[in-house]
C-alpha cells in the first residue's frame, strides 16, 4: 500500500483502525423514530459531525500522518482542501508534532478556515476562479521537500476513511444491507465499501456534482463540467481518481444525486427530529433516503453524516427549508 | 418506592435501568478538545438531546409508566408540561398502549406541542398567566380516573432520570469528580445525584429560577416569585419538591445561575464546535462551566446536555450570540 495505484483492502483499514485508537472519536450508531417512520426502513445513523474536526476527514488524515516516515514527518506536510481535510491534515499534523501548511479557497465557509488556523496550521488562500491549488500546493511542497497529503487519492486516507465502516458493522453486530455515503471524491465511500465488504453502496452527490454516479453508471471516469454553485462546499469535486473509481466500481456501487431543497431539507431534519448539527454536504446521504431516492423499505440501512462544519448564516437558511 | 414521600435508592436506578433497556437511548458520552481548552478540565458530555423525544424525560417516563398496575394503564395518564416531560410520557404511553393526555401552556414551543401530538397524546393547552395547570390536570385525572405523572416530584421518574448518571459511570469507568446538570424541579440533578453517588454534584439554573440554588444554600425549599420570561422554557420551575431536596440536600449538592446570555452563548458553543442541538435549558450547564461558575480545573467533569426540543426561530436567535 505504498502506491497511488496500488489499492486498499480490509486489512489496510484494519490496521488504519489501531493506528486511530484512542485519537479518532469511535462516534456512536444512531437511531430515530421519526426518520424510520419517514424513511419504512431501519435506519442507522453514523454521525461524523461528532467526528474530531467535525468530520470524518480526521480518520483518513491521522492514519496517512502518522505513517509517515521521521524525515518525511521533519519536512511537514501540504494540504489543499475547502475545510473539512484541511482541518483534518491540521489537527493531525499537531498531535504528531508536524507542521502543516493548508492551500483553502477564499471562499470556504469562514468556520472551516478558523478552525484549521486554530489548530495551528499556515493557511494559503487562493482565488478558486483563477488559481490552481494543486499547483500552488505542487509548488509550496517542491520548495519545502514536504509532504501533499491528498484528500482522497491516497491509499492511506482512503483505509482511514474506512474505519467508519469497520465501526457500523462492529456497533450494529452485523453489516448493514445498505450504505449510503455522502461522495466527492469518494475517499470515504470507497473506504466504507471496504470497511463493509458485504453491504450494498449507495454514494450521493449534490446535482451537478455526480461525476462519481455517471462514473459508476458508465463504467469509466468521467469529470463534470462548470456545475456552478452548491451549498454543500465539502462535495465540490469534479472528478474522482483511479483509486476510489476501481474500489467503488469492483464492488458494483452506484450513486444518486440530490437538489439543494432535498439537501436543505435533510440539515433542517437533523436539526428537528436528530439534534445533530450536519453541515450541507454531509446531509447529502440523509436526504438521498428521506427523497426517497435509495430504496430502503424493510432494509436495515447506514446513513453517514459526514460532517458539521457550517456557518450559522448558511446553517439559518437551511431551517428555513 | 411506592409513595411520594419515600425516597429512592441506587437499588432504584439499577431497577429502572432494567425497565428502559432497549426502549431509551444509552446516550453516547463525548468530548471536544475545544470545551477541554476552553475549561481548563477534561470534560465529558452526556447528549441527552440525542435520547427518544429529545430530552431524558423519556427516561423517567417509561420507568413510571412501566411500573403501573394493568388497571391503572387501563385508565390512562395524564401530565402537564411545558414540552419535555409531555413527549416523554407521550411517546412511553404508546409504546405501552396507554393513553395520555397532556396539559400543555399555549405558549409553548411549537416544536414541543407538534411533536407531542405527533406520538399520539390528547393535548389541552391552559394559558399561563390565567389558569393553574395542576387543577386542571387533576381535574381531567378525577374524571377519568387517570394517573397523573408528575414530572419531578415521583421516586420513579427520578430513578428513571437518574439512569443518565449510571451510563455515565459506566462509559467512563470511574465517577467523574463533578457532575454538572441543568436543573428545573430537580428530578434529573436528584436522578443523578443516585446514580452517582461519589460526585460533586453541581446543579445550573437560569438567574431568576434559582430556587433550587438557593434552597440547597439555604436548608430549605425557597419559591422564587415572578422571575419574569426565560429561553430556558423548560426550567421554569418556582419551587422544588421535599422529595428531590431531601436528595440533593443530602448529598451536599449546591447550584449556579446562569444568565439569559451565558445561555445562547452555550446553544452557540454546542452548535459550533459539538454539532449538537441544545436547546437552551439543556445548554444550562454547559453555560455553567463555560462561564466558570463551576471549578473544573484539573478536574474530570461530566455536563449534562439535558435537551435539544428549539424552534428555529430561538435557536437562530442564539447563534447570533
Amino acid at each position: 500500500m505504498n502506491t497511488k495505484t496500488s489499492s486498499v483492502g480490509l486489512a489496510d483499514v484494519r490496521a488504519a483502525a489501531e493506528r486511530i485508537r484512542g485519537e479518532a472519536v469511535r462516534t456512536p450508531l444512531l437511531r430515530s423514530d421519526a426518520l424510520d417512520a419517514a424513511a419504512r426502513g431501519k435506519i442507522w445513523l453514523k454521525p461524523e459531525c461528532l467526528q474530531r474536526t467535525g468530520s470524518f476527514k480526521f480518520r483518513g488524515a491521522f492514519n496517512r500522518l502518522s505513517a509517515l516516515e521521521p524525515a518525511e514527518r521533519q519536512a511537514g506536510v501540504v494540504a489543499f482542501s475547502s475545510g473539512n481535510h484541511a482541518q483534518g491534515v491540521a489537527l493531525a499534523a499537531k498531535l504528531l508534532g508536524i507542521s502543516a501548511t493548508i492551500v483553502m479557497p477564499s471562499d470556504a465557509p469562514r468556520i472551516k478556515v478558523e478552525a484549521t488556523r486554530g489548530h495551528g496550521a499556515e493557511i494559503v488562500l487562493y482565488d478558486r476562479l483563477t488559481e490552481n491549488r494543486e499547483a500552488i500546493a505542487a509548488d509550496l511542497a517542491a520548495r519545502r521537500g514536504a509532504i501533499v497529503v491528498p484528500s482522497f487519492d491516497d491509499p492511506y486516507i482512503v483505509a482511514g476513511q474506512g474505519t467508519a465502516g469497520l465501526e457500523i458493522e462492529e456497533q450494529l453486530g452485523r453489516a448493514p444491507e445498505v450504505a449510503v455515503v455522502p461522495c466527492g471524491g469518494g475517499g470515504l465511500s470507497s473506504g466504507i465499501a471496504i470497511g463493509l465488504p458485504d453491504s450494498r453502496i449507495v454514494v450521493a452527490e449534490p446535482e451537478g456534482y455526480d461525476d462519481v454516479t455517471r462514473s459508476l453508471a458508465g463504467g469509466a471516469i468521467e469529470r463534470v463540467q462548470d456545475p456552478g454553485p452548491t451549498l454543500c462546499d465539502a462535495l465540490q469535486t469534479l472528478e474522482m481518481a483511479p483509486l476510489t473509481f476501481g474500489i467503488l466500481h469492483g464492488r458494483g456501487a452506484e450513486g444518486v444525486s440530490v437538489s439543494e431543497r432535498e439537501v436543505k431539507r435533510a440539515v433542517a431534519f437533523a436539526f428537528r427530529e436528530l439534534k445533530l448539527v450536519v453541515e450541507p454536504g454531509g446531509a447529502a446521504a440523509l436526504a438521498a433516503v428521506l427523497a426517497g431516492k435509495v430504496d430502503v423499505a424493510g432494509r436495515t440501512c447506514a446513513v453517514v453524516l459526514s460532517g458539521g462544519n457550517v456557518d450559522a448564516d448558511t446553517y439559518t437558511r437551511c431551517l428555513g427549508a
